[in-house]
């Protein structure tokens, strides 16, 4: 059994707390994209989970396993994405494993019943709020109202699988900004802020811009990001940060990827329009 | 701009009335199937819809087109799916007609929006109740909540594009059907219970046999497709009736096409794994 589960970029976010990881989850707006992680599921004497053909601790991911499998098995997660730069990865890795698991021991959950045990995972290990339930539906996702997937609420803004260009440096560890109140307070006041005026009319233009000024306001991007974001401004194109890492995303164009040339190796890759599926 | 809207299939449904349309619907659960309808929008000098190159009165179509449009355009729509045997022509046509047309007119409506424009259209003329909102998401899709997108409910069975076999004698009229009390009230009784024993543990097989038995109690379906789904199963697979035309569909094998082959022409197609989306 194999499952793929596209990366999620966050634009913009506000984050809820809950002693229920169910009702814990993230407002705000990203895009999925064509990277993805692959998982397969095969019987094993024992569980083992690797990583990109190594083994790995993922804890998150083997949360779900522990949850799910009712014999041991080898999981074994392929990722087209960066780790750890703002791709959902984790998240990626967790709905991948839900899917295979549920399918492969005809466990008869639904889509949200499966990616709500990766939520589960993720919201415990502090690694992501919003990106499951996002990385579930797939495109442009609106989340505007926190929770995991069946509880919260999700809408798509429709749009073409354009090219994003893309340029990493390197990682912004979520579990330590989500866990600081201090930046929380910033982040959660701007990123309701963003939802309110996205939702007055949600275009991919707009959710470029509010992602923009997000990035900004939050004092999130580091030099060498806004420095990114700027140099692509500059030739015409759109950029933001990719939240939460120290990377850039920007739509895709011969303009906008010569821009980022500059700042490190310029990925491409396109918008994804379908969210996690098996294969 | 250009649209593309998967088919839609039902295997088994109840109805729900209501004034307000978007409060109407069904629940049931359906499959979106990759035979698409590929909608365009050009201005034009006065408003006119074509179907397959012809000119139609497209009536569904044309109430979105009146509500949605700011100027004169010419609609087309390109179906590679049957007309009126139950696979949601024209609800696909509507709610690619409502996406394109959003995005031409930069609307800004999200997905869920667009879509209940199109919802809307298909409960006034009587031609679909939970078309629009599965074909919106895609894949094989519960409807546990009746109503319109972002009021109705929806999950998704995770299944890999799987081939799917089909045959088609003709339509049965969906308008007839649904306005008839007494068809409609066992329809209702039995769609709730094949629903409700579909939650229990949903699974692709139990999709398959819930909406054999539901065309089988509720003698929807023709002698013709009572016989074609019996030679599927004497061949060893699974097949049921297309909700609501004089149609079958099967999981495709080369067993089960062999079986429909004395039927009709077989087509074939796979599950589509994503919803509505501007190309």
């Amino acid at each position: 059994m194999r499952a793929s589960v596209p990366s999620h970029i966050t634009g913009f976010f506000s984050a809820k707390r809950h002693d229920d990881p169910m009702k814990s989850g993230s407002m705000g707006c990203g895009l999925t994209l064509d990277l993805k992680a692959i998982t397969t599921i095969e019987p094993a004497e024992e569980t083992e989970i690797f990583l990109n053909y190594e083994r790995s601790d993922a804890p998150v991911s083997r949360f779900v396993v522990n949850k799910l499998s009712r014999s041991p098995v080898r999981v074994q997660t392929e990722l087209e994405m960066p780790l750890g730069a703002g791709f959902g990865a984790s998240g990626a890795g967790a709905l991948g494993s839900a899917y295979s698991l549920n399918a492969s021991f005809e466990l008869g959950m639904t889509a949200n019943q499966a990616a709500a045990v990766a939520h589960i995972a993720e919201v415990i290990y502090g690694t992501g709020l919003g990106d499951v339930i996002a990385q579930n539906i797939g495109g442009l996702v609106i989340r505007s109202k926190a929770g995991g997937p069946g509880i919260g609420k999700v809408d798509r803004i429709p749009v073409p699988p354009l090219w994003i260009n893309y340029v990493v440096r390197g990682p912004i560890s979520t579990k330590e900004v989500l866990s600081d109140p201090k930046i929380m307070k910033g982040i959660n006041c701007e990123g309701k802020a963003s939802l309110k005026e996205l939702l007055k009319k949600p275009t991919l233009k707009d959710f470029m811009r509010l992602s923009r000024r997000f990035a900004t306001r939050t004092e999130l991007a580091s030099n060498w990001a806004s420095d990114a974001i700027e140099a692509v401004e500059s030739s015409g194109g759109f950029a933001s940060m990719i939240l939460l890492g120290d990377a850039v995303f920007a739509l895709g164009s011969s303009d906008s990827s010569q821009a980022l040339k500059e700042f490190g190796a310029v990925g491409t890759t396109f918008i994804s329009q379908r969210g996690a599926n098996l294969d």
